[in-house]
């Protein structure tokens, strides 16, 4: 099946419980896979990032959004349409530093880790670290390079769970690719 | 965060493209953790039986659905609600054999393989099998054992997908665990 058929097609809407758990096995099978949780982050960012490289596409094709005209506008459309349409949460923008290039993404709800709860041996692990991978990837297809972290989890006894964005620089449209 | 807590909350409605794509992410690890496409089909079901195993907790607390007569409201159940909530499409139910104890789902549109082209060398990959375990664990939590596996899928160039379920046995409550 082609990508642009599939562009045409109606996206389908469903619960989150099935990726959820979804998600949760293929966590394990990393966890079974590497060493250590450091490298289980690292791939998810990985992993995360070739997958927001392809869903920025139907991300454009799907949404009416166009070009952002700065950061904060950038921000709402990431947690207000790009969020709700693919987690079904809306976090709320927030923490703006001074100079306007960074914010966090604050999830009161965080559909990945619904049924999750860390083992005792997995304290360095960043369950849900695909995110971050995903928005970089994304980002990157935009010309926007930047850098996304968890703050908080939720997971770890944090009240909330807190992605922090920060901006880092426009990538030239017209250049070759880089060495990433 | 407990299971308990999380059946009160609002279910989550979501796009189906960050799952399909982190399912691929899955398929993905699995075919460079196994040897042969064989080992990872099987693998699938059985992640996918994991899974099924507590998706039907979820599913009979969230929809109103009691027990099935028979094998044939089972089949729409899985069709109608189960399909439709957790993966956004309703197969029809079909190719029911003669005895009433083997039916057909068919998929028109699967969302697992929205993005993917399987490549060359993986023939004898079951790409979708995980939902078979799934459907496998769900079903044997409400105490029917039933055999279920792909017998036409789209990524090999069939018309439509095709998951062929064959009910083995009502699975009496009192006994004690088996050996599976």
């Amino acid at each position: 099946m082609s990508r642009q058929s599939n562009r045409t097609t109606d996206s389908k809407k469903m619960n989150s419980e099935l990726f959820t758990l979804t998600y949760g096995a293929l966590v394990t099978q990393l966890c079974k896979d590497y060493e250590n949780d450091e490298e289980v982050n690292k791939q998810l960012d990985k992993m995360g990032y070739n997958i927001g490289v392809r869903l920025i596409e139907d991300f454009l094709a799907r949404s009416s959004v166009g070009r952002c005209q700065d950061f904060r506008e950038t921000a709402d459309v990431i947690a207000k349409v790009a969020f709700k349409t693919y987690l079904g949460v809306t976090p709320s923008v927030t923490n703006w530093s001074p100079a306007g290039d960074e914010f966090s993404l604050i999830l009161e709800s965080n559909p990945l880790v619904d049924f999750v709860e860390l083992p005792d041996n997995h304290n360095a692990l960043i369950y849900s670290n695909l995110l971050c991978g995903v928005l970089r990837g994304a980002l990157e297809m935009v010309q926007m390079a930047v850098d996304v972290k968890f703050v908080q989890d939720t997971l770890r006894g944090d009240n909330v769970t807190e992605i922090r964005m920060k901006f880092i620089k426009r990538i030239e449209e017209n250049l070759p690719a880089g060495d990433e």
